[in-house]
């Protein structure tokens, strides 16, 4: 019997060993093969302060224009883009309780003509009061060493599709929040090359093809550490 | 009466693998043979937002254009079509209490002409303040790794048979929800050829049709385990 | 001693197979014996949306036409027809308070002119705070699996005999729910043929029926299983 229970254990231990593995070698591979985005920008937002000098009386506005050295025509005519907006939302109860917002953003090109537009709602993803306890509880260790904090990253995509005008290239872009009491840690404006093959299903389907991905490693390890054993036993 | 004992124990083991084996391989049936929407268009809303910066003062609308590369007749004349719209919200209190609303949906062709409308009545489903207590902690490992979370899709069926006008061939669609509180994550517009024959008993009555298949696959399986059994023992 | 409780163990699991057969054998003759509904008709509900874009500002109506393609004269003249409104509530707390409310059932003809009427009431089922608890609990498993959820499906019986009028058929149907706090998930319009016979005394005394049929059953199998012992002991 003892036999027994030693040779489950160390199999149990082999096979949660492999699952990690395989989950690490397709993590690497996900980090290594999807490109990052082609050309990101930092928006600062500005907005004007209310008369009693509390609040905001104008929606908050982020002019970015692409390239490091100001107005750079930097996308290629002809290649398709995927624009997204990432913003940094702390998930506080005025946050909860804007409900939906529009983000609107204008691309404009070098002479300041309006080249294309775009608008999206985003909302805070809610959390009941249980999950939020539970949450803080299980991540207490990590926000309390700040590696993290109660905020949300939301991924609004501007365009699905941007391909350039060839007589107007676009040199920037206005993002518009459109609602006065939202409060933003921080925004970046992402624009990706267009994915195709396999970069599509990993970037649209991540928890399947990950599902995929880690399982296949994880056969493909099970197989090698099997024939291992009967080898060497 | 060890015996006995690890008799019954291989058993049930080899019945639980049975029964496993059953849903998996009716599943993976189900997958292969029920076809995915003809056609799956993200739909984006927009509204106008009230004077003080704060909510929505328009109904929420979302203009889809069917195909790819704007307005393209992609319907077959002839063919019935099933017109679907997937609305994923958030289960927050506000969308709780906002009871019932209508999805209004209105088809045009290339000239902008209305060619058919249709408006449908949904309703957030309801949980009672114990059921959410024990999802929460149910679900509380899949919330904490982020592949869930407290949202529900309804699936409004806004054409249960929708025939396309051979004259008028729609292009596009305006999707309205009725309701200035609401919050929505993500729309779907998805259409599908009508199903008939088995695709029908599949799509309408899924519980009973899996039943049905996985108790018939199960009978199936014990029998070659069975027959199996009584030849090799 | 031994013998005897072995022999009571026995006897009383052939005693709970056969209540078992029994009433499996009823459920079967039940659901081959009774008609399943004549015409069922999904209603969908329209209502105005109040000025300050939450909300019903009128009763919840459907317009239901009979047959599949538009109006068609289902109904045959001279069969009296039982039709009944089944509706699919939530059990929210706002369904709970809104108490009773009517149905109104409007039918009309090909031109439109109105050919019969009725109003009933229906009211939520209500259940205590401590029954809730004990249900929910007891159901937790049904409902985080998703297979079931916390409804009740009303039927509402709006003609207990109705005859079509020769001159003026029938073709559609009005369905107006007069509350304007009401949480429906869905309704359906059945019209049944009228039962007559054993068929009346099966749908209007379910629980009675049943059980003087599975009381039947059980005698008749018990008395066969003690024929066999009889004779082969």
């Amino acid at each position: 019997l003892k036999y027994t229970v030693l040779k489950i254990s160390v199999i149990s231990g082999i096979l949660v060993f492999l699952l990690w593995l395989s989950i690490f070698v397709y993590a690497s591979f996900y980090y290594i093969y999807m490109p990052h985005a082609s050309h990101v920008n930092e928006a600062y937002f500005e907005f004007d302060v209310c008369e009693n000098g509390v609040g905001m009386c104008s929606f908050p506005t982020a002019n970015v224009t692409f390239g490091k050295y100001g107005r750079e025509e930097i996308l290629r005519a002809g290649q398709t883009y995927r624009i997204l907006v990432d913003l940094e939302l702390p998930e506080s109860p005025i946050n909860q309780e804007i409900g939906m917002f529009m983000v609107k953003v204008q691309m404009y090109d070098r002479t300041g003509k309006l080249t294309a537009r775009s608008s999206r709602s985003a909302v805070l993803h809610y959390q009941s009061f249980l999950l939020k306890i539970i949450k803080t509880l299980a991540f207490a260790p990590a926000f309390i060493a700040g590696l993290s904090e109660e905020k949300q990253t939301l991924q609004v995509e501007i365009f699905s599709a941007y391909v350039d005008d060839l007589n107007y290239p676009s040199v920037g872009t206005l993002i518009e929040i459109q609602n006065k009491k939202i409060q933003i840690y921080s925004a970046k404006l992402n624009i990706f090359a267009y994915f195709t093959g396999l970069r599509y299903y990993l970037f649209y389907w991540p928890a399947s093809s990950g599902a995929v991905g880690i399982a296949c490693n994880f056969v493909f390890f099970c197989v090698i550490a099997a024939l291992s054993w009967y080898k060497y036993f």
